[in-house]
């Protein structure tokens, strides 16, 4: 599938443009593409994005339209020459990435992608890539938060109405799915995907019939085997429950059976357990209960403390967008950390946006024989680790604090080589393999980081190699 | 340009289906979009996606493959029957469109979108209108703030590396530039939309060379007519600023002239206000100078009020997600209001929530010989209005609180009628025209409901005669 390298901001052809014109084609990089800060104040992320990622990447060229446009930019005189837009005809991205694989849990500070090739080339990819892997592991993320706050329970991603643009609402429903979501009322992203799709029906269905119970058995008889009914369009306790009660009992005696009831306003801990009562008491316990209407995880902590009694969550907004505290975007930055062979570090009054420099892996460091987390290290690319050594890493935020990790029981490099001359080094990662991934790696998390507020900062240091190669550069560059 | 029309949720299908088994195909009705709540905590929204919305609609069709994944939906049995499916091959959307034309000044509770049609082609559209209205005016809304807080400066969206997907930044460049950006640095906005696309370089660009004296040498040789120059990459006062200096000499000895700065980290207003006189000092007061590194609007009136001087404002993530307060996304909706050409309401216990039935206009109630908006009425659609009339208007969320509007000087209606049978009335409306109306409509609209913070409410009421309706159904819903 070709992807329009059109995907990039202005900045990134003009700096190409400089690099063509100054004879510095030949010269080579490598980026780091990483984030700073978890996103919603939380203790973890879930990585998305990479195999949307490598599609991109796979299909990016020129066509002659997007040459003739740019050929236009800047009016008179153009700001790109004729020699210029030659050469980015046969322009590919013909270089090497190194991935976190989607699902795995990830912190601030460690690659989740590491980007080699020529220095124009990573220009060229920087914008997609950020765009591409900071909107999937926010959502991804946003989802992991909300399955773990239903405990484990179902979540089904019900957002495009509210979602930034149809493709917005599209890589959103991928990325939900791959952090916690069990499907997506999305048809465009069960179609694109495979993800299963899941519906009711709406207000506007119920008011379109005479009655409530007209509607309810309008919908009991068009999809027997698939029925949730909407039961707060006028009442939910004196009307839509019992009514919905009716039509259970109506489908029980044709052999079928009522699927769910959804709640969609007023007070969803009290309304469920209402609901609850008065379907275990007519003989359905078996009917579920979906309840939406700006779901987020803190909503689900508190109905679920409250008593509530859901056993199906659809979160539309919050879902789709990353709503709620600390979210709308995770600000991962894509940073330059070897030119020409050099390692490179960007200076700046804060810790906390100073860059590591070289090329570097993430070592997951494991306790208890591998059952649990219990930090990462960012190394040197060619750094040994291997079992019962001893590690000890530095905070790169205070370096005056640092960790031992006394005979590490097992250990694991995150980054992968997934990409090779511009071609994907193996098959293609799935997301039901992304989906697994992410039930270990949150199984081996300790709780006290997947608290939803005020979480224990999992522990990420760099090397002792790492710190003494940064702050050798630092001298370097100090006047 | 055919649109999919799987862009929808599953339960728009299933209903359709419910439709189409029971004998409703020829049912009709007509739809509100609307939202309930100003976005940003703010006093007013800019109205964008309705040409988007246009398009999308006069594209809509079922191509072979969605059918045939609609046929496998729900495994076996499938969830949709063959009837239902031949019957979709040959949907279109051919129904009525009244919109509220791009860059309008809209308030809660007005129709931005009347859709009327078969009942079954509404739902088809629900899920893609409702994505496409919410997030343009979500980020008109947010740009226009921006662009009211620099004092009607120049805003630049930089955001694509933190969109919510590909397409996410696409409308949003789309519709900043209708809100108050004057250009983008996506460069596919620029292809698609013609909109103005401006760039200057990275921090990788300064550090691939020697030093930062070298980079921009080189940068300004490529680009003489187009210089603006990255100061912060080792330090501003001491290296960045000198060193622009210098080239903007070089530059002036060759008869070229450096444009400006861009500053991307640190204390913004006082690095600024040093660069400014460094620059004035050297001779260079035409420089302009840029300013990035999360902006949003109370940072802007922030760095005004402590004497910052930027001339150019680089905003990101905060203007492609909506960012900041109150953001992420717009709750729009669309409810019923009419059925079978009976209107109805949805109840709810909140005012809030409850709905207007019937087939309504917006009227805009000018003062002061039509310089000023007053107050705003939501009338069916019969009603007469006329400049000299009194008009009274009930709060719809207080129906005790009432205004009347003595001898009104002008009016006009917002919705305009945009479609008829599927086809659009008249030739598309051009982003310039709807940058226009924005500018024009804030014009006309008081200052204090332009505060960033704590704004004055702008009055949204309905008229005595759309009031009497609504107690009228709400009399004959109550048992």
């Amino acid at each position: 599938m070709k992807t329009s390298p059109l995907n990039t901001d202005l900045y990134e052809l003009t700096m190409m443009a400089g690099l063509h014109r100054h004879a510095k084609l030949g010269d080579t990089a490598t980026f780091d593409l990483y984030f700073r800060r978890v996103p919603f104040q939380g203790g973890f992320a879930i990585a998305a994005g990479l195999e949307t990622a490598l599609d991109a990447l796979e299909g990016l060229r020129f066509e002659e339209e997007e040459i003739a446009y740019l050929s236009a930019v800047g009016g008179e005189p153009p700001l790109f020459d004729r020699a210029f837009l030659d050469w980015l005809r046969d322009q590919r991205f013909r270089g090497e990435i190194w991935g976190v694989p989607e699902g795995t849990v990830v912190f601030q500070d460690e690659p989740l992608l590491r980007v080699s090739g020529s220095l124009a080339e990573c220009m060229l990819v920087e914008t997609m890539l950020l765009c591409i892997l900071n909107f999937q592991t926010l959502i991804a993320t946003k989802a992991a938060r909300l399955w773990e706050a239903s405990h484990r329970g179902s979540v089904i991603e019900f957002g495009l109405r509210r979602a930034q643009g149809l493709d917005g609402g599209l890589s959103a429903a991928r990325a939900a799915y791959i952090g916690g979501a069990d499907g997506t009322s999305n048809l465009r992203a069960g179609k694109a995907f495979g993800i299963p799709v899941r519906g009711t029906q709406s207000h506007a269905w119920v008011l379109s019939f005479p009655t409530e119970l007209t509607a309810f058995r309008a919908f009991a008889e068009t999809f027997p085997g698939n029925v949730i009914l909407l039961v707060d369009t006028y009442d939910v306790v004196r009307s839509g429950v019992p009514n919905a009660i009716m039509v259970a009992r109506e489908m029980r005696a044709r052999g079928q059976a009522l699927r769910g009831i959804r709640i969609d306003s007023g007070d969803l801990a009290y309304l469920s357990r209402i609901a609850r009562q008065m379907l275990d008491e007519a003989g359905f316990p078996e009917v579920k209960i979906v309840a939406s209407n700006d779901i987020e995880e803190l909503v689900i902590e508190e109905i679920i403390r409250n008593g509530g009694r859901v056993d199906i969550w659809g979160v539309g907004t919050n879902l789709v967008t990353g709503g709620g505290a600390g979210g709308t975007a995770l600000g991962g930055v894509f940073k330059m950390v070897e030119i020409n062979g050099h390692p490179v570090i960007k200076l700046s009054d804060s810790l906390e946006k100073g860059t590591s420099p070289g090329r570097k892996q993430v070592w997951r460091l494991l306790a208890n024989g591998g059952a649990q987390y219990e930090a990462d290290a960012l190394a040197l690319e060619n750094e040994a680790f291997a079992p019962g050594r001893d590690v000890l890493i530095i905070d790169p935020r205070n370096p005056l604090r640092r960790k031992r990790i006394a005979a590490i029981t097992s250990c694991e490099p995150l980054l992968r080589c997934v990409m090779r001359e511009g071609k994907r080094t193996g098959p293609r990662d799935t997301l039901d393999a992304a989906r697994d991934r992410r039930v270990e790696n949150l199984d081996r998390l300790d709780s006290s980081h997947k608290r939803l507020v005020n979480p224990h900062v999992y522990k990420v240091g760099v090397t002792q190699a790492l710190w003494r190669l940064k702050e050798e550069l630092l001298n370097l560059q100090t006047t």
